[in-house]
């Protein structure tokens, strides 16, 4: 029986906020500069409530200015240009942000493109993808992937999670086999280029794979990013795999109330995954922490790129 | 004992061809328009000289019109970049492609993205990258992946090679497990992306990946894209996969002489693959074939788009 390490999340972006705000208050001592994150909310889609309330919170937290734009659900796709593009000109504002999902007669994509590449710190537009895509630097790497990334990089750093027949020399993740359970352009997608970019062998399951038990069962790393609650099985893993649940889904609780689930059975990889993110308190806390790592970036640039 | 069938990519691309100088010519006489294709050569490497001339011979044979750019080696980045944009300018050229490899004081990334993303007939501009790498459509496919596609789906789109578990209604590719070796922005990455958005399960495989046979012998589709002399062996294969090999090798031949050979052992793979294509005669021929379908695309776009 594996001893499961459940990974942090929650510690770990509460770690990285710290060393932010230690960084932030140093640009404002030294520089003058105070990194500010705009966020842009069309309509009132209660779900991006929640979420814009938090980024807005922790962003005041580590010493940044928050600013947040409500626009009427009936803006007009140029309209809606026409500020992202004011913001763009705005010297305070290092990273813009628009609220996903927008308006059906808003296309999200021509938005997107419409942010600065420089301020673009969610790293959607075409400019960030492209950068990605093709193995270069991009300014910003998308928020979760980027967590994700960090959690498994943070892990196999350690040498005592080192596999034993690592070549010395080699990055921490090099050879290892990752499966993304996912396609999205938000982490499936961005999540491949970064696993190649360490060197990991990637395969990329989704709704259309036959005998996805199987796949998983061969990979050193699991990253489920489905939305399904609890379909990927403990008996599904291979003994010793790194699980990252990047699903956040609210279901049914046996007491008649909700609690929230990720597209990982939790309890049934206990004793066979090697190390496992927990729902709440894994992913989920690291892509606000990205995002502000991101805007801190953004901010330092206007300095030094 | 499975009979290999030989994927005569020569003779698919001859078809193509045709084709293409019937839509050339209707092009002319319904609109006036004789698509033009730029091909910018800087410096005298000797291997691009081959492929230059066999590209300018098939515009022509096409019916298209040929413009051929020779520059010298020490041109700047910015003398290219200014040529580019002549070419963006002129509205008898529909296509531009600069050819690589260029001198290595020129970004080609840099040079890449000067050109017109409505002329870019390679799809390695940024703008092009970006869609296909979010599953849009972009105006451009890059050749080579395109012409592998091309091939796949032509194979599984005939019933009797249709896999007998197939859900009907599903794309021709969908479910199928398709592994990539090598991780190219030319070949393997666009792959991926193609290979995703037809449904297949796909896997990357490169230097760094651990027990690759092991890997290969699980895929229905194996793409050899590596550059390295017939690597992959017919004993790595499942029964029936479908290999497509994308490597052009010159090696040492028995005789004194030299030959080109793919990244796959051929010999060894005949009687376990499905199908597998030759090198010469199979991926190669489709690279330009693909390149005047993109151009004759790009021309009709200045009508219709």
């Amino acid at each position: 029986m594996t001893e499961t390490k459940i990974i942090d999340g929650k510690a770990f972006a509460e770690k990285l906020r710290g060393e932010i705000a230690r960084k932030v208050a140093k640009l404002k001592t030294e520089k003058g500069i105070t990194p500010g994150l705009a966020v842009i909310r069309v309509g009132d889609d209660p779900a991006s409530e929640v979420y814009v309330r938090n980024k807005v919170k922790q962003t005041k937290e580590v010493g940044m200015n928050s600013f947040e734009l409500r626009l009427p659900k009936e803006i007009t796709e140029e309209e809606l240009r026409a500020k992202v593009r004011e913001l763009n000109d705005d010297k305070t504002v290092h990273g813009i942000l628009v609220q996903l999902p927008l308006p059906e007669h808003i296309d999200g994509f021509i938005v997107i493109d419409t942010i600065d590449p420089h301020k673009d710190v969610d790293g959607f537009n075409i400019i960030n993808v492209a950068g990605l895509a093709v193995g270069e630097d991009p300014y910003f790497i998308p928020c979760t992937p980027m967590g994700c990334l960090m959690l498994l990089k943070n892990y196999f750093q350690n040498p005592n999670n080192y596999p034993k027949d690592k070549v010395p020399g080699q990055k921490p993740l090099a050879g290892l086999h990752a499966i993304i359970l996912g396609r999205s352009n938000i982490v499936g997608k961005p999540m491949i280029q970064l696993l190649l970019k360490e060197d990991c062998t990637v395969t990329i399951a989704h709704s259309k794979t036959a005998n996805v038990s199987l796949l998983v069962k061969q990979a050193d790393i699991v990253i489920a990013a489905v939305g399904r609650p609890e379909i990927v099985k403990g008996e599904w893993l291979k003994k010793g795999a790194v699980v990252i649940d990047v699903g956040i889904n609210r279901i049914a609780s046996p007491d008649g109330k909700t609690k929230l689930v990720g597209d990982v059975d939790f309890q049934s990889c206990l004793g066979i995954a090697a190390a496992i993110t927990p729902v709440p308190g894994g992913v989920g806390p690291m892509t606000i922490a990205c995002l502000l790592e991101n805007t801190l970036r953004a901010a330092k640039c206007t300095v030094v790129c």
